[in-house]
């Protein structure tokens, strides 16, 4: 009953019924309006879109989706965040070719056409850059969500599992990696361990119902459930199975993690439970006391999210969020909670678990632990304060 | 080991490993490609796409789903199907209102900041059009997938329970009724039982991620799992609480079923359990013999898909397909069986089985019961004949 009071006090907001209001639709919906179309686009009023650092070379760079926008569990294939390391490549699906040699019994040169007969499997995943919320390692952290936690988004993947085709190519005993070779003009490149290679990676050409967005590597891409963005090789069109990893620029002057004893650690592919408030946010404004609702997005790359706890008072106290069904494994969660502003200031935090029972950090543990200069990996909680007057700002800034 | 070996022939076809192939990519991806982008589209070499018939009045219209070409469960939100009765209107989000009165004690007006603010869920749900299949109770059956069975997409669907909004408003005892509206130019009006509008309907304002597509409904709709799609009224402007249905146009008129002996059934919502096969299906052709992935997808208004069988000799015998975790109740389910094709005619079918123990008839049994006016609510089975030259045609031609 008490919920149910505090929502009718919402409600009252809007309710102001007058005779004329029945009329409600304006004098340009009268007409008849727009006609069925073959491939359409959002609305004109929509104007959500992923955010770019300025650069003289936005074709090897970073863009940020959007989460103060999102809804549900699922990322527009439109907004899905990128980061590109030489421009998107411009490739013929019918004349790609994706490349298995190396170490095998049986090479292979397989056409789009070719892995389209194969058995696949359709996966909703979520995908993060190794190097996502990288800000906030520093004492400069990002204003908003987008820019803080942005390079995360979750899509429905299809593809045929690597391990089918790897079988199909006749793995030789003494061989451990595979190298991965993107078809872009870096030819980025990342070494994949066997066992992975063998588990749960896909050759994807599906997202979202329809081939892959450019952006996302079609016609063909890795998609390595679990593990940092960047070893999902994109305009994937070689795969080398070796006994060893190749070392690459990827994988060594960069996604390596900087530990405060001069150490790099490499190789760190898991990406770990990780939550933040999407709403409210910082840049947001409350428009004055009474309900909202809370909300945001949570995953691991371990598996499901168990828990989702929220703090409105800085980390002194802390209240379960409600986690929307179903929860898919290494996939956005959505999560929510009614919440009554009482209009006094507020520090609001989110903090996941997963189902390995791994917690997530506070920022502050995880700098106790791994310094200033990580680069990469940073997964720890978000902080977001709301000010008497509706704003909310970065509390971390 | 038997699919082993069929696996083997298949990939034959692409395993001619030459010492020039490795240089696969084209010289148009030694450049650095494309930028970044703050909202981006599809592939130019992707031409998937809705059909629509020729008419001189496309404000008032179909469109179908290219389902031969999707992948996994989602439906891209530029893809889902569209039926709309007077076009997609222009509306302003910043504009629009939804006003909840009748039969109430508190009638309300609600803009789209007022709904945002209250307790929302997500789901996936699949919304097909009455009309879906339509032709296939006719003499003249569709030739291709997308023409016959493509008013049926699947979204990520975001929005409010209207049984909060409605206790809100507070429904008197002796309401038994909802009459939703449309901001649509001819105002397109359903009457929803006061059970249903209390059961699981959303007032729904995203759809896969981002808010509703023009097409959808933008910025609102209704959303009645399981119910035909003329009931989920778009552009929603208006809800009023009866203790009658108002007979409207578009359930009297239309979204009528005709029965053999000359009377028609009125408000028959349930959409009923259906499956299809998207691959192989009418208009495609098959590449030779060998190992293919036969595919489709299967769907019930009434909860979860249970099974799905596959026939490949025109009903004698049946095979159990794969059906793609997780099933979600009143959502697509993507089902797959490898087959190996002999280069024999064969005719291919599939039949679904939901949680509630029903099973898709037959286009003849239905027919038997239901007779050929009926119009709409076809849920019968779907036949493709493959040749020996490998053109695939609708078999009920």
């Amino acid at each position: 009953m008490k919920e149910r009071s505090s929502r009718r006090r919402l409600l009252r907001l809007g309710a102001a019924l007058g005779s004329g209001v029945l009329a409600a639709a304006g004098e340009e919906t009268k007409r008849p309006g727009a006609s069925l179309g073959p491939y359409t686009d959002r609305s004109p009023f929509e104007k959500s879109a992923r955010w770019t650092r300025e650069s003289k070379t936005p074709e090897a760079g970073s863009s940020f989706t959007p989460l103060q926008d999102s809804t549900g569990i699922m990322t527009p294939s439109a907004l899905h965040y990128e980061r590109h390391h030489a421009g998107i490549p411009p490739i013929d699906p019918a004349k790609h070719r994706l490349v298995i040699h190396g170490m095998v019994e049986r090479p292979l040169v397989l056409t789009m056409a070719d892995l389209k007969r194969l058995p696949s499997v359709s996966r909703i995943l979520v995908l993060e850059c190794g190097g996502n919320s990288g800000s906030e390692w520093g004492m400069k952290t990002a204003p908003d969500v987008q820019r803080s936690y942005g390079m995360a988004s979750c899509s429905e993947w299809t593809g045929v599992p690597l391990s089918l085709v790897l079988a199909e190519a006749g793995v030789r005993p003494e061989a451990s990696w595979v190298i991965a070779e993107g078809a872009d003009a870096c030819r980025m490149q990342r070494s994949i361990p066997m066992a992975k290679a063998l588990d749960n990676v896909l050759l994807a050409y599906g997202q979202n119902g329809e081939a892959l967005r450019p952006a996302q590597g079609y016609p063909l891409r890795l998609l390595i459930p679990g593990w940092e963005g960047n070893t999902n090789v994109k305009w994937l069109q070689e795969l080398k199975v070796t006994h060893q990893p190749h070392m690459t620029r990827d994988e060594t002057s960069k996604y390596t993690d900087l530990m405060p004893d001069g150490k790099a650690r490499m190789f760190t592919y898991q990406m770990e439970a990780k939550s933040v408030v999407t709403f409210p946010s910082g840049g947001q404004s409350l428009a004055g006391q009474g309900m909202y609702e809370l909300t945001g997005l949570a995953w691991s790359g371990r598996g499901r999210i168990e828990r989702v706890e929220i703090t409105f008072d800085g980390g002194k106290s802390w209240v379960d969020a409600q986690l929307q069904e179903p929860r898919l494994p290494i996939a956005f969660t959505r999560f929510r909670l009614p919440w009554k502003w009482d209009g006094r200031e507020a520090m609001i935090c989110s903090r996941a678990t997963d189902e390995s029972g791994y917690v997530q950090p506070s920022r502050e543990a995880l700098i106790d632990v791994r310094g200033r200069n990580s680069g990469f990996h940073f997964n720890g909680t978000k902080m977001w304060r709301v000010f008497a007057d509706g704003r909310v700002t970065n509390a971390e800034a």
